[in-house]
């Protein structure tokens, strides 16, 4: 191999990252694209890898760790599960190789939760894990990483205890998208209208309950008093998210920060959240910590 | 005109219902079909309801009392609203004319609710509750209209007082056909799991905050479990509708029945869910309910 310097991908449902890394940790390339996992299994995984490769010029022998959906049962090759409570270390050990390929290949893992009241699974979260918070992390930390898909991990000493999966991004696609909000939404300017996020996450979280109510209010309220695409499109995200704080939060220990791994429009709209709850926070680059995880998974792997 | 027969119609956003009614009130012919506002819209209102009306060989000069979207400001003749509290004669008395027409008819106004913090607006659902608790029913009722748009009223001796509105219905079908669990319900049957809809209504019921997890949690519960499309279905209308009722109920006096007015396959749905938490409830048809409201209407407007 060339030195120890490595591949890393993230390999997602619908995007793919790959970076060209130094031993360092530096990064020398990088690559993005949407050939998730569902377009690269109609395209092919390792022909996909291979272009990206191809476009940087990556020497033959370097070696590549993928984290994410690649590893799916759907995906390249399936890498299953470490089950809760799982130690981040447990993650590297189980990665997969993908065999009949020219150079070395793993496929980390992910986790699954296979508790009949609350199964849950993860994959790819596990890594920016690893990478924000180190194999050892002492003490607890609650994590919140929002997305299509937003965990909210309880991690005690480098240990995944619990965790659980909110579908807050995507049913606020599909909300925005799919129904009659559609036509409030239409128009909306990609800027943030601030107030009428923060008031929406207050009131949802408030009373989540009223979840559907809020959100058909949306309607009523343009209907009789007027108002913007751009307010009506923050009103329908804030009261999505403030349902989900409502529900992560209650795992909080009282006065301790959440770490939120996140970035991007995510990032500004959950920090704006929490800080208009009055809840502290680590903020952590979402990109950054899924390069980190892989860049340990890469050190142990290899460096052994 | 021919006595006091009259035509009542329901012409709600997405179906058009027809009743050639006598003077007792007795349904003498009848038609249904998807040509709603949005169908009518386009074809024309007025070709629309004549169409049904010669298909029924009903006479020239028989009046037709219509309410719903046909009322809307994208409906036929817009009717405007009534503002909460909104007595329900104030509805029959909000009735408008559509002039320019051989026979006379009216088309009923919906109700309001101008409060900034919640605004809302409800169209054809008025009539039902007039049709289902009368003119000047004694007494204080909470009405669940289960729909799209499932409406939650507080009616005291015939007034309305208070409404919300909540889009468990179009929830239901963003979530089922346009998210990641529409590969979860592929293929269920029609018949209903009681046992899984009646754990999710209890689920969400009992921790609303969690409605984006518990429906994610239908996902993760296939993949580590396996599972039905059928309870996976349930699943997904117990849980939005388990939300919707922690939010409807708190408004419940202690003891006191809900009035369901629903038919069908919703009606079903929602007695089983208030059964699983021990909730009396009246049912009331909604059909009826509705064509009871515009006899209500008819008697008013043309026996005076």
């Amino acid at each position: 191999m060339s030195g120890l310097s490595y591949v890393a991908v993230d390999w997602g449902t619908s995007s793919f990252r790959l970076w060209l890394m130094s031993a360092s940790g530096k990064v020398l390339g990088e690559r993005r694209s949407d050939e998730g996992m569902t377009a690269a299994a109609r395209t092919g995984f390792a022909a996909v890898l291979q272009s990206h490769l191809d476009a940087l010029g990556a020497a033959a022998d370097l070696p590549v760790v993928i984290c994410g959906m690649a590893g799916a049962r759907q995906g390249w090759v399936e890498a299953g599960y470490i089950d809760t409570p799982a130690h981040l270390t447990d993650i590297l050990n189980g990665a997969v190789v993908v065999s009949g390929q020219a150079r070395e290949i793993r496929i980390l893992p992910g986790i699954a939760q296979r508790d009949a009241a609350a199964p849950d699974v993860m994959r790819g979260e596990e890594t920016q894990l690893l990478g924000a918070l180190g194999l050892n992390a002492p003490g607890e930390a609650l994590v919140c990483m929002p997305g299509t898909h937003s965990k909210w991990v309880k991690v005690r000493g480098g240990t995944v205890e619990r965790f659980a999966t909110f579908m807050t991004g995507e049913l606020f696609s599909a909300v925005a998208r799919d129904t009659i909000l559609s036509h409030a939404v239409a128009g909306a300017e990609e800027a943030v209208d601030g107030d009428a996020f923060r008031a929406a996450v207050a009131a949802a979280f408030a009373a989540p309950a009223l979840s559907a109510n809020l959100l058909f209010r949306v309607r009523s309220r343009q209907l009789l008093f007027g108002g913007s695409a751009q307010a009506a499109r923050e009103t329908i995200s804030g009261t999505l998210i403030g349902v989900e704080l409502a529900a992560g939060l209650a795992e909080r220990e009282q006065g301790a920060p959440v770490t939120l791994i996140a970035s991007g429009r995510l990032q500004r709209l959950y920090q704006m959240a929490l800080e208009a709850l009055s809840i502290p926070l680590d903020a952590v680059d979402a990109e950054e910590a899924v390069r980190r995880g892989l860049a340990g998974a890469a050190a142990t792997i290899w460096k052994k």
